[in-house]
């Protein structure tokens, strides 16, 4: 880790705080990692090319990740290119709208975009791969669970809340994000993030009631 | 067509009534597309190969589909594998419910599973194909359309219903499955179906009220 880095756990999806082991130079591994997945897809994607563009031996990564499939889901997992702020807005809708305005931003920026989009592509083609985009998924849902502790801590929410409730939000609001995004192809703009964050979070909270009779 | 399908009318997604067009034994081209897809990805599908397992002249492929990825796109679109029937349940809660399931089971019956995981991956790696997945999911949508129909004649909606709301519903349903299913690999059960419509539903049909304040 280097100077510049904010400390890490003000960060989702960054560093993480409970690795206690690794390779020196893991980012430049990591980014090395992601450039050739995006220049040259998951085919392409090699450890000893890995390990020519980061500059260390490729003994080093085999003794780290056993396989190009562990390695880039350590680099999904912990660069710090693909992490994001923990938002503490104050409120659940705003922490919310920011981890979703995240996901759009990963989505929508190019460079990021294409290490999502070819993700999406190699997880379809490698059992391995898709087992380490599992792992990515729990490990930010992990993450993100303070918005919800401290959504109870400030009674917005009570404290027997089900647990799952953030994994349930997260489903529909980064899963509405990706469908528009690679399969529709339509913008994710300002007024789809605050739109689905609402529906989601007021119709996970709400007690039912008949429709049409308000 | 054979004497066993049912009138397509009452399918979303099988053979459009809309298309008046098309080569004699379109569904054994769609299906052997859909078979060609699934076994050997997208890398291995050729229009010569649809045509030899089709039993049908490679020309007359061309005449119709310039390329394999609109072959693939108007296989998707239209064939009756991939179609499913139009709910009319008698609720709104009750055809999206019905939807869900649809899409479910499409995400996690083996040999659907394996085309629609399949042309995620194509989806990334071929511009073209993205935008006939683009057309697939607008279609859907389109012959989806008569759910919200319904439910403004019955009064479960007003007249003046947003145009955009069932694309803002299926984008958080549909997108939910996806991301369950590719990245989380999590089963998609009843209780996800119900909860996730529900969540949906009274997300975006009630009055936002502050959260807390009941």
């Amino acid at each position: 880790m280097n100077a510049q880095q904010p400390p890490p756990v003000s960060r989702v999806g960054s560093a993480p705080v409970k690795r206690t082991s690794g390779p020196r130079k893991s980012q430049e591994i990591f980014d090395a990692t992601l450039d050739l997945l995006q220049d040259k897809g998951y085919e392409g994607l090699t450890v000893e090319g890995v390990a020519e563009r980061a500059g260390v031996n490729k003994t080093t990564l085999y003794r780290w990740w056993p396989s190009k499939g562990a390695l880039l889901g350590a680099a999904l997992v912990n660069s710090t290119r693909l992490g994001f702020p923990l938002p503490d807005t104050g409120s659940l809708q705003g922490d919310l709208e920011t981890v979703l305005n995240s996901v759009v931003a990963l989505l929508t920026t190019q460079s990021t975009a294409n290490i999502a989009i070819a993700s999406l592509g190699a997880v379809a083609q490698s059992p391995e791969l898709a087992l380490h985009a599992r792992n990515f998924f729990a490990d930010r849902l992990a993450r993100e669970q303070p918005i919800l502790d401290r959504a109870i801590a400030r009674g917005e929410l009570t404290p027997d809340t089900d647990p799952a409730l953030l994994m349930h939000l997260m489903d529909m609001l980064a899963g509405a994000a990706w469908l528009r995004v690679a399969f529709r192809q339509l913008p994710l703009d300002a007024e789809f993030v605050t739109r689905t964050v609402r529906t989601a979070l007021h119709g996970a909270l709400e007690q039912p009631r008949p429709l049409g009779h308000p």
